[in-house]
């Protein structure tokens, strides 16, 4: 059986979810594309971790060469996560003929097009799918199936964190104060969530949908965007009143020659199908001109959902360079 | 721009959507692939109809020959629907070097080992994303972006027309002859509604799910399946009074070593995903180890929903073949 050698550079949360993924799921893995995919190397300095993986010590490197530069590694998977060093090294990856997959929606967002340009360059594959909708297969799909369309709309629910909280001040009447600290104490808000309520990781993700779905290159800071921190008890209410709920929306839609886009919270209808999108889940709602409405529902982050996004563009890698 | 030659079996409803997906979408096709798609034979015996697109009469043959052994043709569809005689000519085109796309969950069902064996055997490629859930793109999903995974459940509504028929009862409180008139008037069920309402079409469906998902071959015939000719208003309120709804469902699920499937109408719990899916849309909840509980969502049947498949098809394959 053909082995194809992955290096990791990141083993945090993410990292050990992909790791385990792969670990679980490798003899169907194996069955399924004849290949045998093998993490050799690992970027990461906490060894001590508790991790639940099979992993030996001569695994770990704390010297990016040691995957960037090895002669023997096909496919680099970053899960660093941040803009920089990620980039960099992703760029190096690739100048050294190595395919690259991440998850990491900041620095694609930040550098689409000279990520997107080396990949064409080194004539190496480049693939992102676990950036937008965790372990949602909606970058796939946009790209490939339903490639058969022009697309007049998309419309996401892309930060769990935010919908957790409008969840629970809708269902519950919690305060955004409140669930704010329910979500941080399940571990779906970061200690610092200003990245996600005030809608700056939903901004990431729409600016990568924007340039796969429309072909139009709108850095985030471009992107309007309002989160959800001045939402209030009685907006929800209103839009309960009204038949609908308040929600984190990300908007992409054809008007004539130009696009309209945005992040912000948005009134949905309780008869459209984002508004059953509760609690952490995230789902995409999208409109073809053949296909018509569409919508892809799933968890949006979480290790082993991204892993399975991550590794799923590390299969469709591993068999395309091995035709 | 490479030119890839196409032949259509079946120029009917479906066979006029896909071309009028190819047609509608053409320039947005070649700026994706570099690809030029031209369907160039069409096998149909109806040239009088009125079909809305450019085609030519030359276009049209009545001789079979004149695309199953056409040398220039690469890719044929086969969208004539029934078992026989669209699996022959799917078999007499692979034996021909010609790749296949088909709609057709009859004769994938009846025929699926021998389908896949003459892939095999002539090295061609064979895809049928259309015969599940419509536009929804759920076979490529099961079969790529989330083979990093180990099914555990898929749950699905199949069938337009018995959705939309259970939806009227609950909704407006129409009989079940009323509803199925409804949807006989808007073009959701055919005048024999047999293979509907009796479930049959859900069973072919979800033996091609469950060979692509679980490696296993359960024929048609071998699914357990009722459909919803029984169900009584009295049915549909007892769920409402029970907090959910009656769906036509289509389940396989693990169950240790072994693997429990069916088809009939079941309960499913409002706060499930499924619960939200009505009128004549499709959707498809699946379990993975790795990704939890995802969903997907559309339109289950259509000329264009149809359409947008079947050319996804085409361009997955066009592409691999282009490599």
């Amino acid at each position: 059986m053909k082995q194809i050698k992955i290096g990791l550079l990141g083993m945090g949360n993410i990292g050990t979810g992909t790791y385990k993924t792969l670990e679980m799921n490798r003899a169907r893995i194996s069955a399924n594309t004849g290949l045998d995919l093998v993490i050799t190397k690992i970027l990461e300095k906490d060894l001590a971790r508790e991790r639940d993986v099979t992993v030996t010590p001569e695994q770990f490197t704390q010297e990016p060469a040691d995957i960037l530069e090895a002669p023997d590694i096909d496919i680099v998977i970053e899960l660093l996560g941040g803009i920089e060093p990620a980039t960099g090294f992703m760029l190096t990856a690739m100048h050294n003929g190595k395919h690259v997959v991440t998850a990491n929606k900041a620095a694609v967002a930040a550098n689409y097009d000279r990520l997107m340009g080396a990949a064409r360059a080194n004539r190496v594959l480049f693939r992102f799918e676990a950036s937008v909708g965790g372990g949602i297969p909606i970058l796939n799909a946009l790209t490939s199936p339903l490639l058969a369309n022009e697309y007049e709309e998309i419309r996401g629910i892309l930060n769990g964190t935010t919908n957790y909280i409008l969840t629970m001040m809708a269902e519950r009447g919690m305060s955004y104060e409140d669930a704010l600290k329910s979500a941080q104490a399940q571990g779906f808000a970061e200690a610092d969530p200003t990245a996600d309520v005030e809608g700056h990781d939903v901004a990431n993700k729409l600016s990568i949908l924007i340039s796969l779905a429309f072909g139009k290159r709108v850095p985030p800071g471009d992107i309007p965007t309002a989160g959800i921190t001045g939402i209030t008890m009685r907006d929800i209410e209103k839009a309960a009143a009204d038949g609908g709920k308040l929600k984190l929306i990300a908007l992409a839609k054809k008007a004539g020659d130009d696009l309209e886009y945005g992040v912000k919270p948005t009134f949905v209808a309780n008869d459209h199908p984002l508004a059953g999108v509760n609690n952490e889940f995230n789902a995409i709602f999208v409109k073809g001109n053949a296909v018509g409405e569409l919508m892809f529902y799933g968890k949006g982050a979480g290790p082993l959902p991204t892993g399975s996004a991550v590794m799923g563009d590390v299969i469709e890698i591993a068999r395309a360079i091995s035709l």
